[in-house]
């Protein structure tokens, strides 16, 4: 497989959490954002969307958006398992993740951060200001909820890391970016210090990547 | 069950198709956003991230992140199926669902409006041409994988309505209220037409919810 991507992104740095925790390996195609190689028609002609990250199969499917991929992965990858076999929990694991992939994430990607700087005129302590009022929202939440988890463990969900820890962990690595003061969520911060921990987490990191710099 | 929402929040649009889908009947309670009733201490109570929708079932557990909720409802009550069965597939679909989940609906989203409106002095023009660029970006992603489906029929895949359709439409109809012309995206209009036939379509419509003006 051939895993389009690039070291800094959110959403490439979870899918490599998880492929890492599949014991997946895959070919690390790196797409340079900052010189907008995602714009390019060969990448188009990949992904319709122009966003990292992409995952091509051997058959010359390419799947796109991390939380559909991450799902395929799940399906065609059962073990280890990266959601709880009862339907509630998986709601639960599920709606943390989709706290991070939709409500904080996408609303402090590139091309956002792009257009508040050349269309609003926004400085860096703009752009810092706009990035963490969504990431304490969501964080907030994401707080209260695992708090309130009896199942909690070493990680978000119980003691194996599992879909929720694939999401938060990026997000936390952008909160650092957006110099965004983590010691307001100590839970948050635990499940941060035991994914430091594995190697699947190590491995994955950005700055572990052939383009990192 | 009960169902906390806003007739014309577009997450809470998702979640009623996709109960009208299955056959299901939720309690509508009804949350007036532009009262700010969403960000009072009783619904806190019920959902820490204080956004509608959340679904609280009869065991008095809540679910929240309309994701997460419609995975629960596919998994609870399978019949009939938004997914089609193989991981391919599900993986496109789930694609052009997180589209708009991930990288539409969040950034167009009231809190982001307001947030424009506040510190940047957004007026309408600017917040039309912001949901413009984001909805017109995704569309024309959508359009193009749509004419890639060789499994397209009616609906966004195959003849029956699925996910994928459960996304798309809110989304067609909040685009409409920011004034984007649909015209340059046939396939998209025309799976809107196909799914404006359906009863759950129609009942799940915002102009057809008991909170609705």
């Amino acid at each position: 497989m051939k895993l389009y991507n690039f070291f800094r992104s959110g959403t490439s740095h979870r899918l490599r959490i998880a492929l890492h925790l599949k014991g997946l390996d895959t070919e690390y195609v790196a797409l340079d954002l900052r010189k907008e190689e995602h714009l390019q028609a060969d990448f188009k002609a990949i992904n319709p969307q122009q966003l990292v990250p992409a995952l091509a199969l051997r058959d010359g499917t390419v799947l796109i958006q991390s939380p559909a991929i991450i799902e395929w992965l799940e399906e065609r990858h059962p073990n280890p398992a990266l959601l709880p076999r009862d339907p509630d929990a998986r709601a639960h694991v599920r709606a943390l993740a989709s706290i991070v992939a939709c409500d904080i994430h996408p609303i402090n990607n590139r091309r956002i951060l792009e257009y508040l700087r050349k269309n609003f005129s926004a400085d860096s302590d703009t752009v810092n200001a706009w990035c963490g009022t969504w990431i304490s929202a969501g964080f907030d939440a994401i707080e209260t909820l695992l708090a309130a988890d009896r199942q909690r463990g070493d990680f978000c969900h119980g003691n194996t890391p599992g879909l929720a820890d694939v999401y938060l962990i990026p997000q936390v690595e952008s909160a650092r970016r957006f110099k965004v003061d983590l010691t307001r969520w100590p839970l948050i911060s635990a499940v941060d210090a035991a994914c430091a921990q594995l190697q699947a987490f190590r491995h994955a990191a950005p700055s572990a990547q052939p383009d990192a710099g």
